[in-house]
C-alpha cells in the first residue's frame, strides 16, 4: 500500500504511521517529496486493510498497488518521471523527444569518433551513445576497448556538448566510468543480472535499462524496481525487441505496444532502439516515428562513418550521409507531432 | 525467373520462349502487361541460365526471383498493387488509407448497425466490417448470424454507400457471400487452410488476408501466393498481430515492423488491425497511428454502438463517441502524414 | 456443470432435471452411459448452482467443469477412452502404444508403398500413414496425388492388414475418403479450421487431431472440442511441436510435457510424431521413447523406401533399413516400460 | 581449425605449425592431451587452407569447425566429457546418471535441510542443491540466506557424504564460495552475464550452467564457450525449459530434444531440470524420464522438507515421501534403461 500523507502532515503523525505499520509486520519506505510525504508499506493487508490507515491523522490518501512493481508504478507516482541533465537537457513527460546516437562499438579511431559526434550534434541529437564494454554471444568476437574507448567518448563530449552512454556489464567497472559517463546503460541481455541492477541503483547516475529478448513487461518493470528500491529512481527504460519465431526479415519484433502500455502503468521515461529491435538500416527510420507517434520519449540510433569496416553491427548501422537525411525528416515528423495536441497522453492514461 | 519481353515484342518471339522453357521442362506463366508482356516460369536454373534466356530475340530483361513467392513478389511487379472498386475507393499504392470499422459480430440489431455504419461514413471511414460467421475457440461461444447478418451489413452499406467486408470460413458459402460482400476477408485461423485460399482465389473479388498468429512473413506472402497462383491478384494483406511469450496486457505482440518489410518485399497493399492485435481499446489508437507512419495502407478498427452487450470482443471495442474523438485525431494525423514528402516510400523501396 | 444420475435413476426422474434446466435457459446435453446417464449443462451459474441440482431425485453427484472444454474433459469422463477398430487394435488406456508408419506423401510408385507396408507390418505397426492431400506452403510444391493416393493405401491395407491413416483438407473430400481410410487426419494447419472440425465431429470414424505451431494447450483441447460437440466421440489426439524462437537444429520444439499435462485434464488418447516434431531424422529415435515414457498412446512416424528421392520431407524419413532397427529398439523399450507398474498412470492422475 | 598432431610428433614439429599459423595472423590455442597435442587456431582459412596445414611434417589431421562454438564442439573433442569428483562420482559419458536434489532455497532451519540431505543419500543421490543468493524477479521477495546457507550446505555436506551445488550470481562472492561448495551454478537469467561466465571460467571447479529462457542452443553452447575459453573445460549444460507462448498449465516448455541435438553437437555432459522446466510437481517424475531416455546424464530436481512453507518454489518441490517414492521409481528405471545397449548413444552421435 502507498499511505500519502496530508502537505500539513506532523513529524509525529508520521511516525505514527510507520510504527504502526513496523509493529504489524510490514516493511515501510518513507519518500519525501516537495509537498507530500509518502509512506510504502509492503506486508499482510489482510491484517491492516487500508481503511485502518486512511483513519491515521494526518493520512490524505491510502492507495492499493495492484501491480507488483511499485516504485516504478503510476498508482504510486501519477506524474511523469523527468530526469534533467547539467546541460538542460531533460528526458520525460511532455520534453521533446531526445536522441541517443552513435557506434556500436567505439573504436581505435578518434577522429572517426569526432566525426560522428559532429554530425549528431550538428542534427540535433543530445547523446553520444558508444560501446566500451562488449557483451558478445560468441568470446572470439570483439569485445570493446574498454577504458580508452570511455576516454574518446569523454573527448568527443567535450568538443561537442553532447551527453555520453555506454554500457555498464561489470559492478567493478563502474567507479571507473562514472568519470567518463553521464548514462550508463544496461544491456538486454543483463537485465535480470541483479547484482549489477542493485550496483547501479546505488550510483547517483541515470541509467538505460533495455528490455531483455524473453522479459515480459512486468518483468521489465521490476527489474526497474530492483534498481529503484536500491536508491536510484533515474531510470529511462528502453524498448529494442523481443525474440519471436520469425527472424528472417529483422532480427527482433519490435514491440511497439509496450510503449503506451508502459506509458499506462508506469510514470518512467522509455526510449526505442530500432537498430538492436530490426538489425536493419531501412527499418530504423520508419520504426523510428512508430516509437514517437505512440508516445516514446526518446530514440537511439546506430550510426557509423564508416559501416562497411565497424568492428560490431555495421550492418544495422547508418552511414553518416544517409544518418542526415533519416534526422533531418524525422525531426520535421517530430515537430508535427508536437502540434498534435497530445493526444496520445490524454488518450493513453 | 521472370522473362520481361521488349514492348514491341512479337507473338512468335514470346511463343519461341515458351516453348523452349515448356521443352525444358520448366512451368510456365504468360502475364500480359499493358506495354510488356512478361513470362514466369519456375524450373531448374541450373539446366536454362538466365543468360540463356537473355539471348532470345525479343527478350527485355530476365530476372531471378530471390523469395519463394513470386507473384506477391516486388521483383516481379515493381509497381505498388491499387484496387479499386466500383465508388471510387482505391487501396494500395500512395492512396490515402482506408479505414474498414464495424462491430466484430454483426448482430439480431439491425439498427445498432445502422447507428454503426451513419457513424463511420460520417467519419470519413470507407467500408464497414462485420462478421457473419465467427470463428472461435470454443464451441459453445457464439458463432454469427451467417445470412442473416450479411443482409444486414447490405442494407446498411446501401443506407450509408459504405463497401462491406466479412470473413468467410467455408468455400460453400462463397456463392452466397459474394452477393453481400464488396471484400472478402480470410481471417488468422485460416491463413494455411489452402484449400479456402484456392477457393477465394478463384473468386473475382478483393480478399483481406490476415497473417496467423504463428506465420513468418515468408508464410504470410506464401499464402497470398496461394490466391493469387488461382488468378486473383487483388489481395490485400493485414498484420494483426502475432503470439509472444507476454499477453498479460496485450493480447498480441503488433509486428509493426512486418509492413515495411512487406512493402520492400512485395507490392501488395497491406493494413493493419491494431483492436484484435492489442485486445485493447486504449490501444487503437496509438497502434493505428504506428501503421500509418510506416506505410500501412489502411485500418481495421472494432467500433460498436454498445460495446458492453457485444456478443464478442466488445472490450477491445471502441464505443461510437470514442470512435469519433479518435477518428477525428486520425484523420489530422493522416492528413499531416501525406505533406511528409512520401519519405517512407522513397527510403523503404 | 456436469449432473451423474444415479445408475438407477428413472427417466422420470432425468426428464425433471432437464426440464429444470431448460426452464432456466441453459443449454442441455443428454449422454446415455452403460452405468450411469450424464448431463451437460452449460448456462448461469449463478441462478442455479450446484447445491441446488444436487437436491433432484435421482442425482448421484453434480460436478463443475473447470476448464473451457467440457466433453474432451477428465472431470467429465474419468476414465480413459479407447478406441477400438474392426480388427481389435485398440488406442488409449493401458492398452499398448499402437504405430502409425508410412510415407509422407503416397507417391505415383505402388510398390514401394507396398515395400514400407510390408516393413512396418513386420515390426508390429499397427497403421499405414500416407498423405494424398498436402497441405504445402508454397503453392509450387507438390500438392499430393489425391484419390489415387488412397486407392493404393487401400491396396496395401488390403495386402498387409494394417489400418489406414490420412489427412483430410477439405469436407467435400469426405465422403470419398470414407472408403479408403480407417482414420482421418487433421492437420497443424487445420486446428482451427472449425468448418472442418465439425464436418469431421458428424463422421463415423476415428479422427487424429494435430495440435496447431501456436496452438496452446487449452486451444488444442477447445479444437478437439469442437469435433466432439457435432458427435463424433473418437478423437486421438496428436503432439507434433511447436514454433518456438530456435529452429536452428530442429524444425520445432517439442513439448513432451503436454502429454502428461493432456492426460491430466483430458481422457482422450494422445499421440506423439517426432518426425514432423523435429524435422531429424536422429531425433525421431529418443524423441518417440520419451514421449511412450511420459504415457504417449502411440506414435507417428515418417518412413520411406526411397527418403533421397521422397517427393516430400525425405530428410526427416527414415529408411527402412534404419526404421527396422529403430523400431526393434522401441519395441524392447516399450515391453520394459509396460513392467514399469504403471507408475506414470497412477502419478499423473 | 583444428590440428590434430601425430602422437609422436616433436616438439620442433609442433612449434613450426604453431609459428606458420601466427605468422598468417591466427590466434592460437595449444592443448597437450594425454596422447596428441592438438592446436586450435582462428584465423582466415582463405588464407591459410586445412590442406597447406596437413602437409606440415608431424600433422595427422586438420578438421575445419563447422559451428561458432569451438572448445565445446563434439568436432574438436569427439569423446564425451566425463567430470569426476573428489569421492569418485562422475558425470558424463556412459556414466550412471546424477541426481542432484534439494531445497530451492536453504532456510534457516538447519535440520530441515540436514533430513531433506538424509533422504537424498537414501535414495541414492550424489549431489546436494540448495540456494544462497536467489535470484529474483521482484526486489521484494526473499532473496537468500547468503554465506550463512552455504555453511549449513557444507554441514549437510559432511553429514551425509553428498557434494554441493549452490548458484553464483556475483564474481565477488566466489571466493568465499568456493570453500563450500563442490559444483558451481550459473542460472538461466545469467547465461549471458559473460562477466561472470569470465569469472567462473577462471576457477579450477565444475560449473554448471542452465541455458536461458530465451537461449537457442547454439548461444547456450557459445555461453559453455565464454567459460572453456578462460581455461575451465568442466562445463555441465542443464536444459531447464524455454519461454514459449503457452505457461497456462507449465511454467516453461522443456526441450527435450535439445538433449541429443547438444549430444550430437558437444562433447560437454548434460543434465535437466524438470522442477523449474515446468513448474508443477507432478510433471517432474515423467519428464526426468523423457530427460533420461534420451541421454540426459543427470536430473536436478527440488524437493523439501516442508513445501507448503518454503519461502520460494515450494508449489514445485517434491515433499520427501513423495520424493522417495518418485525416486524408487527413477532408480528402477535408470537401472532397465542401462541394458538398453547404449542404443542411444550410438544412434546419436
Amino acid at each position: 500500500m502507498i499511505i500519502i500523507m496530508e502537505r500539513n502532515a506532523t513529524k509525529v503523525q508520521i511516525q505514527r504511521v510507520i510504527d504502526f505499520l513496523k509493529d504489524n509486520d510490514f516493511q515501510v519506505r518513507r519518500n519525501v517529496g516537495e509537498i507530500h510525504t509518502v509512506i510504502d508499506a509492503i506486508g499482510d493487508k489482510t491484517t491492516i486493510t487500508p481503511g485502518r490507515l486512511a483513519a491515521f491523522e494526518g493520512v490524505k490518501e491510502v492507495k492499493v498497488i495492484r501491480e507488483p512493481f511499485r516504485l516504478a508504478s503510476r498508482d504510486r507516482n501519477p506524474e511523469d518521471t523527468v530526469i534533467e541533465f547539467k546541460n538542460g537537457v531533460k528526458i520525460g513527460g511532455n520534453n521533446k523527444p531526445v536522441f541517443m546516437v552513435g557506434p556500436c562499438s567505439v573504436e581505435a579511431d578518434y577522429d572517426g569518433l569526432l566525426e560522428i559526434a559532429t554530425a549528431a550534434k550538428e542534427m540535433g541529437c543530445e547523446f553520444l551513445r558508444g560501446g566500451a564494454f562488449k557483451p558478445r554471444t560468441s568470446p572470439y568476437d570483439f569485445q570493446g576497448y574498454g577504458e580508452k574507448a570511455l576516454q574518446f567518448m569523454k573527448r568527443a563530449s567535450e568538443a561537442t556538448g553532447l551527453l555520453t552512454v555506454s554500457e555498464v556489464m561489470d559492478a567493478s567497472d563502474l567507479p571507473m566510468m562514472l568519470d567518463y559517463i553521464d548514462v550508463l546503460q544496461i544491456g538486454a541481455r543483463n537485465v535480470q543480472n541483479f547484482k549489477l541492477l542493485h550496483a547501479v541503483g546505488k550510483c547517483n547516475k541515470p541509467v538505460i535499462l533495455k528490455r531483455g529478448l524473453a522479459s515480459t513487461i512486468r518483468e521489465f518493470l521490476l527489474a526497474a524496481e530492483h534498481i529503484m528500491y536500491n536508491g536510484n529512481m533515474q531510470v529511462i527504460l528502453c524498448e529494442r525487441g523481443i525474440r519471436s519465431f520469425d527472424n528472417a526479415f529483422t532480427r527482433n519484433v519490435m514491440d511497439i505496444a509496450s510503449i503506451p502500455v508502459i506509458k499506462k502503468y508506469s510514470h518512467l521515461p522509455i526510449i526505442i532502439d530500432p537498430s538492436h529491435g530490426t538489425g536493419q538500416r531501412y527499418l530504423i527510420e520508419p520504426l523510428a516515428k512508430a516509437g514517437l507517434v505512440v508516445g516514446a520519449n526518446g530514440v537511439m540510433m546506430e550510426i557509423h562513418n564508416d559501416p562497411e569496416n565497424a568492428l560490431s553491427d555495421g550492418k544495422q548501422s547508418l552511414p553518416l550521409p544517409m544518418f542526415k537525411e533519416v534526422m533531418t525528416r524525422i525531426n520535421k515528423f517530430t515537430n508535427n507531432l508536437r502540434y498534435e495536441e497530445q493526444c496520445l497522453s490524454a488518450n493513453v492514461k
